[in-house]
């Protein structure tokens, strides 16, 4: 019996099953064992795919089809609940096959630390690597009540790794005191309360230069993604992130991989968030992966 | 017995009961048979009407009362469930009679096929008639799955009815790629992702025509609207859309029939859409109904 | 790259990914396209999934592991939106296949027309199968509005093929005077409002036969299953329920296939349904795969 | 233009549009200013009526069809909002008219408070009636904070009038100790707790006897009815409600009048209270209006 | 035993238990009792506290820190449900009381009408008092419903007493008649639609006076604060909302007392509303207690 | 100025503000860190204290009102986000305080795990404790993914501490093959799936023992207590656990603590578990402190 049935629901949709050919690859991380306030986002790569049903194949905003593009679906990786070290382990072990494989990455969290593993990777790939983090929140600790594996830390870490001055971070406004001095101060290219005008006036200098694009939910206004953890009044909408990414897909940039996260289903019956979520990442598809 | 009781709730908030006085003629269309996402809007038009006795009866934006305006609520039709032609034909009928009687129809919807037989109508009365369509997707599918009589084709049949010179399309952001191409080379007015700008400039133009306004709730953005089928990202502000309803009625153009689609209540435990719906409603019966 | 990675919440939980080893395969059938009252069933596969993480493996009531069963997740069946015809084709080509292979067919649906394409190949396999329906509704109109593709008519269709007499139905309290009569006067074993008591006195007679079990979601109690489109006051608990599903796994009957139907997620924001049907598929996996 | 369309949605499914051959009146009474902790029954009959369209029209109960009854569907009364006594006028004067031309009143709440003016006019025109009254509180309060028209008072009202031995409670499982103690000593048949066995020892000494039920719905357990105000614990199933009116409606007894109150649906956005409601409400016409 | 605990999620986050070292008071004013369509805000101030654990200490906006800040949480005053009047008298009692000690009142609604005794008290001891008034509606109705204590009256009153050239409207966007033509004629400095510019330009003038600041928490559009009785299309976008907080605080007025009332959670599952309005609140202790 | 307001909505209902003459005292324990699939229980104790608000003061069970019962209320415990053992520390030494103080501590989780360091405190002080412990889980892990403080493993340690023959566990349906074993091999007095028909037998032999009394909220059915991390299907009704508390209450056994723990809101919009909850409570008050 052939049983490589192609899956409706299971997948993000229009996924191809031939992984060889595919120049993306999709994969969940799970995970939500470090966060403080409002835990459930280890629900949200399924349900990124679940909504991803309802999307047109077609982008008018960049004129390209998901159809035109062969991507695969990992589905989530299975991660030991509770142990972040392990988790992580996995993560990177994955993503170090996708990136050798010279495909690239497109992670579905999970919380924000999830990015930190393969932002490792990737800098051992690319090592001119120039990350666009878009946020509410700084990430920047050094540790959360004592634990440097945290939600609160991947961007901190990645600054310490690749050097601050290869981090740009946009629409973040929440953060404590230290992590606020340590944005500015550091040398990172920080842009809070705003994204698309800053976006727009650094992209120039980034042409041509491998990137990574890490996206949390959070960015958005709690109005525009109501699921997720820990929502932050002052955001920006929808339509603004949208032109984020287009943004980034016109500016000659190399998109070296990308992830968007923090999607917390249980706190939104309205589903809104993770359909929002699912075009994000079509539109990200369409316009990173060439 | 008296039996013309005064209903609260179950219709549309200072309704006349006076057929023969009123200006306007609300009706429901509680259809939602062809939908491909998320069904439930066949429940958007009594939602709209429990929903209207939060409203006052005052609109500063007109400086104009609801109670100074004689229009009567019809209910909603009683349609044959899953039978879409039959249920396209007693709408039919109903706005038939509605324009003979010297009135103006107020739709409620239901799926926005509903707008196809009521634009056919309208436009046999009114052969000069222009469209002003405001949704999220350009609905202009020939067919959807080998079935014409979809809620992804109404403007279509409407283009090839009326000429796509008479189309005026605002806010559309979603679209297979044949629509796309269509909407951009059949002549229609199209305005794709925005709303307020290109109206203000196709408005003057439009002065002194009969014009047919047909709001797909989903123009607006999902966090403005989550409940409804296909909800998506990019979309206007009930700011932008409540200008949009103003600049028409400021406009000289005159409105012989108007309708509001696509609310679909199970998405939305906040109550919001069918609130922000029954606002709209009231300022197109005091902006469009002279 | 080896990409057979384990996927947590995409699957049932502890599926194994052996195909060939595996005595039992899940499958999903999203249709939810002739439902009259609330759709969206189509999302009820998918959700009893990712409910299953929340699992324990062990069942205390059958003192069995489903780590010591072998079953295979095929994940959703690819059904074409829309086409009813097509969608059953496509069902019963999938479990032919299955049943080819000597393996048992567990489906999640899907609204409850699913099951009939499944009953004819299983009766093809089995000419001396009964059918044990545990429903809310009597399914057994000859046509719905004139349609016989209905989820209102599997077991009518059912009891045509078979014979009335193989059919016992369990829990029913709804349908129409036609169903009711049909139900009481063709020879069916009909039961209706109650389930333990009569399955008891039925089972004995079906020891070693062949027997298709199917459930209706709705069989339960709206309080403990609301996630469904048309949901019965006076059902029975979740208690009874397990306690019909364990006497029917000692009752030395040949469970051959089986399935559980209508969860439609949107209705129930706290989750109960899907993760109460979760529950239902593993005690039904131990207690009817040996 | 022919106006008296068949509104599906707004009235309660098959109503008759011809009063005067109706037997049975069905009323809305949108009133919840009472309330002393979680309003919103207001808006509880026109949920009520929207659920009916997913009712069957045969009761298999009952083995009677609402199709060959006919009642009318009044609407909601329109009552001033805060103004609680003249609300009751307006109930009172509307019931007054129902009861005049020989038909049968059918009231959905709103609050309890609405009850009273009710009982007071069935008993002026039955001076021997009787009324059952499920409930999970005694609702025997003098008063509320001062104030005698309250949601806690409206069967001490009827007991002070009709004297407390025409008044049979059942399932009652809460109050303050002034109300329990009245209700155990001023005479009331009063049973706590329990609702089916104390009811079939009741019936037979009534039967005859012109009796007016009122179902308070959180009578049920707070899983079958979240959606009121004042849920409490330790409440019937709806197997046992459905029993309860079942055992009425073979009692013998002359059902002249009867209600259901308290739906609240803003607290159940599954939508399963008024989905029970109504079918109780099916139930109760088909077995209490000969 | 020592009992002082510090307590989460019963108060404010960082809230001191040290009332004599404190500058501002936080107090809960759990009131609902005279609002005519969805109640509910009885339960804001709990909610809103619950909420704000999930806050960070740091305010970006303004580079300050609620731990550098001493102020206490007085709970919710005690108020005898539905009798407005003393509770009106009980909250003015508690506001004389920190006015007297020289603290700042930090009031949660609750309903509007509880600005009413509060803004008395300030008045009198600030009698060249300007309001700063940020909501929907213009709460200047001279009674409702016959009732002058009601939700939509508290501006009216406060024009009444302190001349109505020192209260400043900003974002109203729903009114009667007669409200929009007292606000328009009477000398209010009102400005409705709008909020950022036009408090632009006022503050200048206000520079130095005492001013008490009122923010009905609907001056959000539906989007941003669907979890409140009467939401209005066309509000505010919480950027905006942060906006005015920093513009007034920037400003060189005397905050001698403010509040944020009418979130009512029940209509809001996704938990935005509180999370909002507590984000408010510490930025408005942050700005406005020096 | 008087500062020791009664709060509304902040304390258990009707809570004393005077410890030293209280008999018991209500005390929250917000921690969630340990749990595997859904947390959330934080919220908890502040959710029941809310919706103690909405309850009678009398109980007609007991015939006992909380008016005569002096108890108090003293918050959260603040407990350092994401360290159980830390947290673990402080809920006993608060609980030793209790103790010391001759009171009856009356716990409100949080996880179960926090039931753990009180077992020990009160084990301390009653060498011949018995623990009744009514739950869907065994809670019997000896450790969970290597970690020994989770939220499966307080009763493991308890019968480690005391015994086995001192546990007696009800309703449990749930758990691993190992815990089952060790459930029905090590002494405990093991009542799997029942809980009525098993206690009654078992408390007679408790006559005059100190017995804690340690409630999780899942022993309930999904039905009955949606707002819970890991919903079993199975469980009693909210019926049946009334009649336990009131049978313990009535059985001469001395209790001496009790916790009723994991009511997690975020996962039940209708509040029905919380409200469930705080009936319990007040039935426990009243049942168990003399």
């Amino acid at each position: 019996m052939r049983l490589n049935q192609a899956y409706s629901g299971n997948v993000f949709i229009c996924s191809s099953d031939d992984y060889e050919a595919s120049r993306a690859v999709i994969y969940g991380m799970p995970m939500d064992y470090t966060v403080s306030f409002r835990p459930g986002s280890r629900f949200g790569p399924g349900r990124i795919r679940e909504a991803s049903v309802g999307l047109e194949e077609y982008s008018p905003y960049l004129d390209r089809s998901i159809v035109d593009l062969a991507y695969f679906d990992a589905g989530d990786l299975l991660l030991p609940f509770g142990n972040a070290a392990k988790s992580l382990d996995i993560i990177a072990e994955f993503v170090r096959g996708v990136l050798a494989d010279g495909k690239i990455p497109v992670g579905l969290g999970g919380e924000h630390l999830v990015s930190w593993p393969v932002i490792q990777e990737v800098y051992k790939k690319y090592p001119d690597l120039a990350i666009l983090h878009f946020d509410a929140h700084t990430d920047l600790r050094e540790e959360y009540e004592g634990e440097p594996l945290s939600h609160s830390t991947p961007l901190r870490k990645a600054a310490e790794l690749m050097g601050p001055s290869n981090i740009y971070q946009f629409g973040i406004r929440s953060g404590s005191k230290e992590d606020w001095t340590y944005a500015q101060q550091s040398g990172i290219h920080f842009h809070p309360f705003e994204v698309a005008e800053p976006l727009k006036q650094e992209l120039p200098s980034l042409a041509g230069r491998p990137v990574y694009v890490t996206i949390d939910i959070d960015v958005l206004d709690p109005s525009a993604a109501p699921g997720t953890g820990t929502t932050e009044a002052g955001g920006i909408t929808t339509k603004e992130l949208l032109e984020a990414i287009h943004a980034i897909a016109r500016s000659g940039v190399n998109v070296v991989g990308f992830d968007l996260v923090e999607v917390a289903p249980i706190y939104d019956p309205t589903e809104m968030t993770p359909i929002v979520a699912s075009k994000m990442i079509r539109e990200m598809l369409l316009g990173f992966v060439k």
